[in-house]
């Protein structure tokens, strides 16, 4: 019952409609078509599908383990496999720069097969999300000796990385870091301190491991402002990259967690270990942020990647589980059930939804590193800026709801474990938690990327919303759905004017209502993606347009599926938004709720 | 930080809000006053506390096993200590009638008690809740020789009972059960076949357990009508109760489950064992409606139970944990955090919410057993038809959303197995499945509940919301909570009416919103109760009767944080209930939007 397969058709049409095609005509990217990025899909898929999901339960029954005698971290077997095709498959480079052996693809391909392998095995793809992460920290901040020893051997998949952050009292407030970095002779420095929470912080997959540490330099000032950026290599290495002997880093005990079994979450001990500066002194929390958006659009990609396949179980077992009577048949499949048949398109909507606006956050990275035009390039970033917290908090949120779906639609047996169904709510849980809360998200939201630029970035959002839901008004069939969404963008507007007007005078009251109004604001953005793809799925189907065989969508059964997916949306989700009573509620009344 | 404390405050004014006094001034409730049901929840409370309480962890960490060689069901020892102390103290017999050696407490007051047992220990207190459902049953159909048999030792606490229904392809759909029962000599009956999801079907904490089995007997119709309910003894008793050697029914197995793991769930095999009829033959299902409700009801209490323990877990977290500044700390503690303070607000309104919804359906139960006039006891009894699926439904998904949020608020820790809080998670998710999955609850209210009576009960039911609207409209600070209940109640009252009017024409159409006009009914429902507490809570204090030590409200700061309270879940929840066009979607458009 838990095969997992690629939803190749849906990822393309995704990435259509988020606008593969304007990004792949710019020169950066004059090697890579449409079928290049197909090709990739269909090769990781094949890999995703018969490699990689088949190791994602026994990952979980048999998780990671530290044998504390020999301070070594194991994992089942199986994933040493997986991971080794994967690496020997080349996949870690895709979206390198080919100057650094990469493959030259946009980073929003690597963002779609990495869904994939966060469906296929999410505890297993949190390996190469970290390594992702060093390798861009890297790619930005490392010197040239540092990228040729180093930063390369991430590419090709030989090591993989690690991001070193939280400490025991320096959780989502990093400034609280005691890590301390003391310098040595040449470049290089002792690093001493404990750092929790670390994914694949040890293992036995490769034979090294990049450990990216925040630590503090001596004299360096309090906050956040003091912390300094390190590279400390799990095995030492000469500059021709031979190992030479273990550096004094090591696990200290794994994390028994609710889920993600299979990836160990280490706390590691440096004991005067040897490491070096990555990029300028002081500079720690710059090349954090450097990191920030591609490392949060990964981690909302994972609700995506939890709800496609707990969507996939689901829809398996409710075909097959008969309950019921249904039409002629007693018992039927549940299937056909109107309330089950509401969780199923639930579901599907959403996981559509959420893979939209991740992709069209991740795109806007690609954009805003290539375009030719700086205007461009400006309102790109500021575009994934804007959509980054939307993508992390909604998606991941929505991953837990719809995880929890798929155990509902199970009845009984979504409770056992051996189901499958279970394992996917416990794993889903941790990504509204890690790689900043969801609540630092919203608190982000309305600071940063709303007050900060006066809602300049947001109201460029809406203006596009509303000229989708002016085209979706002419449509019938998208009339309540585009109804919904002039309502709900309202709202966003009022309550985005009153985020700018109130941030500087009452921080408090925006702080109590941004989770709120992130909630409303990531429902408007995805929901626009869906409508204006049913509206160009209309304008096709009745331009008779459907009949090219390339054609993701196009016929008159397209479009009327896909309306009714944004009807139901519409109605699901914006109907239900955060109203502005909830959003400006102001913290006076948390307090005094709370007396 | 996992203490529990049990809510005895809270829970005084949830009683009382709901009617407690007017219960007790009945005749069969003479002996029982308000003190009374004070010293019983301090006393439970107490065991709660200090003995049930603590093995909340250990149950979880070494659940139920089964010795396969010898076929016994082992849980840590914890529990029957635990157990004994419970059985000892009388607590099973609170609400029986005295007649049977019971304590002649109205159900409510066993409702608050089990609201505390579940708090302590989930998985635990699902014993005594299959054992009262037991108790009613046999209560309602047992004869003479069966109630001095059997239900006295169910009422003392020496053995306990079971719910023999599901089997692996009968599960909500009961017509499909194939054990069958076959007339042996006198009044026996050999009871074969095989039954699954068997809550604490063995165990070792008393010397005998009573099943009650769903079974089919010879010549009987097909589905649900030719079913008849046995009572087969886990061990042969002689006429005055003694042991006479093991009955043929044992545990195959035991589930592997997400959660509630000291629970043993049962896989039972009868083989040829022993069994008596329990009211008339084929009357099996009747038997089962007639404990339908209070199941229910005590699996809707379990949403209240998961998310008191859940709230006090996250209030003492974010109490002690401390990250960035807080006023003039920093670190300060993390509850100073709006967006945390929202969550914990979140979490003790809809607790508070829920445990009024549960308690006014159980004591509709009472009001419908117990009240001298005819007319009253139909009504109360409609109403408790009426409520319990929204309190089951409603309760246990908030239930799980609590359990979810107590875990954010604990950020990284939440997801570490040793905080504790992540079994609240799992041990929650199970209750909006068992006891009727919450879409079974949904079709059962707009069929069984709504369409019926022609949306008589629910018209009764809306009535009294707008009276309460209405008296808070004359109230400042209540005002916009009265504006957002009354915009919510007349779209139910509008939904109401269309499925009234659609039921039997489009039972589809209907069944497809049902899920959805349950949560508004629920969220009305229990705000009205929340709304109705703060207006009496805001003329007490302006009355000045706030002095009394008796007033469980009636201070001015009470009254203030019930209006700020209430102001919160409307905008929280009312603003976002399902809106009338997510209720009357209709079939059609899930049929195309999976098509």
């Amino acid at each position: 019952m838990d095969n997992y397969t690629a939803p190749i058709n849906d990822m393309l049409a995704a990435l259509r409609i988020v606008g593969i095609d304007d990004l792949l005509a710019l020169p950066d990217f004059d090697k890579v078509d449409v079928a290049a990025i197909h090709d990739v899909l269909d090769g990781f898929g094949a890999l995703a599908e018969n490699v990689i999901a088949p190791t994602n339960r026994v990952g979980d029954a048999n998780g990671a383990t530290l044998d504390t005698a020999t301070g070594v971290v194991h994992t089942a077997p199986e994933l040493a496999e997986a991971y080794a095709e994967y690496s020997r498959g080349g996949w870690t480079a895709l979206s390198a720069p080919e100057a650094l052996g990469g493959g030259g693809f946009p980073a929003i391909a690597a963002t779609a097969m990495r869904e994939m392998f966060g469906s296929a095995n999410m505890a297993l793809s949190l390996n190469p999300v970290l390594t992702q992460s060093a390798i861009e920290l890297l790619e930005r901040w490392g010197d040239d000796r540092q990228n040729a020893l180093y930063l390369a051997r991430l590419i090709d998949g030989r090591w993989t990385g690690t991001m070193n952050l939280t400490e025991p009292d320096a959780g989502s407030d990093l400034g609280a870091v005691r890590t301390t970095a003391t310098p040595l002779d040449g470049d290089r420095w002792a690093i001493n301190g404990t750092k929790i929470y670390i994914t694949w912080g040890d293992h036995e997959l490769t034979d090294n491991i990049v450990h990216l540490v925040l630590a503090r330099a001596p004299g360096a000032p309090g906050g956040t402002k003091g912390l300094s950026l390190f590279l400390v290599p799990k095995v030492l290495v000469d500059e021709t990259g031979a190992l030479r002997g273990r550096n004094g880093v090591h696990a200290l005990a794994l994390e028994h967690k609710m889920g993600i079994h299979a990836s160990p979450t280490c706390v590691l001990q440096f004991d005067d270990a040897v490491g070096e500066l990555v990029g300028p002194l002081h500079n720690g929390m710059a090349a954090m942020f450097s990191m920030m958006n591609p490392a949060r659009i990964a981690i909302g990609l994972q609700g995506v990647s939890i709800g496609e396949r707990a969507l996939q179980q689901a829809t398996a077992f409710a075909a097959e589980r008969r309950q019921g009577r249904v039409g002629a048949e007693n018992p039927g499949p549940i299937a056909g059930h109107p309330d089950v048949q509401r969780m199923l398109l639930d579901m599907t909507v959403t996981v559509r939804a959420a893979r939209r606006l991740v992709y069209a956050t991740s795109i806007a990275v690609d954009v805003a590193g290539h375009h030719p035009d700086a205007e461009v390039r400006i309102a790109a970033q500021a575009r994934a800026d804007l959509l980054t917290p939307l993508a992390k908090a909604w998606s991941t949120d929505e991953g837990v709801r719809l995880a929890s779906l798929a155990i509902q639609i199970h009845g009984g047996m979504g409770f056992i474990e051996e189901t499958g169904v279970a394992q996917h709510y416990r794993d889903a849980r941790i990504a509204p938690i890690y790689e900043g809360t969801n609540g630092i998200q919203a608190i982000d939201l309305v600071g940063r990327k709303v007050a900060r630029d006066g809602g300049a970035a947001m109201s460029s959002l809406i203006t596009e919303i509303v000229a989708t839901v002016d085209r979706a008004d002419a449509i019938p069939a998208l009339a309540d759905a585009a109804s919904s969404l002039r309502t709900a963008t309202a709202t966003l507007t009022a309550t985005t004017a009153w985020i700018v007007d109130t941030f500087s005078s009452a921080t408090s009251d925006v702080f109590a209502g941004a989770t709120a109004y992130l909630g409303l604001a990531a429902r408007c953005a995805a929901a626009e993606i869906l409508l204006r793809e049913a509206v160009e799925a209309v304008e096709t189907a009745e331009a008779g347009e459907g009949t090219d065989a390339d054609a993701v969508v196009g016929s008159a059964a397209d479009a009327a599926r896909l309306a009714a997916q944004v009807t139901f949306f519409a109605a699901e989700q914006l109907d239900s938004a955060p109203s502005a009573a909830s959003i400006m509620l102001g913290a006076g009344v948390l307090a005094a709720g709370l007396a």
